[in-house]
């Protein structure tokens, strides 16, 4: 319990290696999730190698973990091994719909979580690369992944640097909700939200945006609409080429 | 790491309640997990009232667990709550693209999971409910979801009646990749599955359903194209009405 509460994501990593077998037994951690009808539509590109790391790195907007971390781990939902074993049994499967995309995309992250669950038990730090869906079409060409196969998300794996603060959460009554959804007024949404909006490090990031309050900084800096409909386009499109129907 | 190599689905349950204080430390494990940009685009509702499980039951096709379990939890990715908050501080987010559909999917999973583990670890069982996306807009209406928030994934958990067999898994090959993607050939994919061909369990759904081989049994009985196909369609609408751009 101490190691899921006390979680923090690891950006800056030593230069001691993972070994492969410590690697193994994470990655089996992986495999053991749970998944739909257990049928594994899934799979993990181990990038260990510098030049591919370094191929990959602008993909991932250059943040220094993806070159500093010895293991960088692409986790894809497949169901082209599933077609293959389909195809050499006089069958064919059809998973390339938004349904199929959504569960691939549930059980590709809990093979992922389980990964950096049994990694942090291990000692090591993990980083999600949220990167990996805005430039799902060129991480797929370098890792030339085939049509039906697409890379949900990745991980920087190794032992960490420093252990940085805890980061903030929302009070437990914004998330939970018993029975039925409980919406917000506005006077419970400022509430909410109060404690985030008066850490030091979010007035930090308001002054030095020059913006008026914390929201601003995510919709006008971080997360600009622009940007998200540019990446959504294209993953749209990759999802496309991929062999996904999506209406 | 043993309990994430030996985790079992269950499906029966001790009429043992839970009781508050593990249920909200389990969640709280949920609202520790990493997520995009610690925005935390994601909620959970518990579901403890009988008259409330029996309403969601047939949504998750009568699985006898989802009246059996003392605790169902459906969590879901929930764009609404931050839409307030920038409401209330004069700017607008818009994160109902694709792009974010996925982004929220991945976040949403990966507190599931947490849930998971953190019940795991206290002798709880659970079983995750596939259906969630399947009948998403019914069981959006019981839970009185507004717009902007859509279920993703839905958890039973409680005490196990019993503890099943470990069920198969692919070789560790089959998932993992190095560099790159290595394709598969007709005869490597045939060793691949040939274990789990050969399983006492799969030669008896074989016959069962008076198939050929396993793969039928999965594209002829269990997961047809014409269900994926309705079901998508149906998501793709419920995705719609909350509000979600998918092209």
């Amino acid at each position: 319990m101490e190691l899921l509460k006390n979680h923090r994501s690891i950006r800056g990593y030593l230069k001691t290696e993972i070994g492969n077998d410590v690697l193994n037994e994470i990655l089996e951690c992986g495999i053991r999730a749970s998944n739909t009808g257990n049928m594994q539509l899934c799979s993990v590109i181990v990038t260990e190698d510098p030049a591919k790391k370094k191929l990959l790195s602008p993909y991932h907007f250059n943040q220094p973990m993806v070159v500093n971390a010895p293991v960088l781990l692409t986790v894809c939902l497949d169901v082209n091994r599933f077609y293959k074993w389909c195809s050499v049994n006089n069958t064919r499967a059809d998973f390339q719909n938004l349904l199929w995309l959504l569960n691939g995309c549930v059980d590709a992250t809990v093979f992922a979580q389980n990964i950096c669950i049994a990694a942090e038990n291990r000692g090591l730090g993990i980083c999600y690369l949220g990167t990996t869906l805005y430039n799902a079409p060129e991480i797929a060409e370098v890792l030339k992944l085939p049509a039906g196969v697409v890379p949900i998300t990745a991980l920087t794996i190794g032992y960490p640097e420093s252990v940085p603060e805890l980061t903030d959460r929302l009070p437990f009554e914004a998330v939970v909700h018993y029975e039925e959804y409980s919406d917000f007024s506005d006077s419970r949404i400022r509430a909410l939200y109060k404690d985030k909006e008066n850490l030091e490090s979010s007035k930090r990031f308001v002054a030095e945006n020059g913006k008026e309050n914390l929201a601003q900084v995510y919709t006008e800096v971080r997360y600009k609409k622009e940007d998200s409909d540019f990446f959504s386009k294209k993953l749209i499109e990759f999802l496309t080429v991929q062999g996904f129907r999506l209406e």
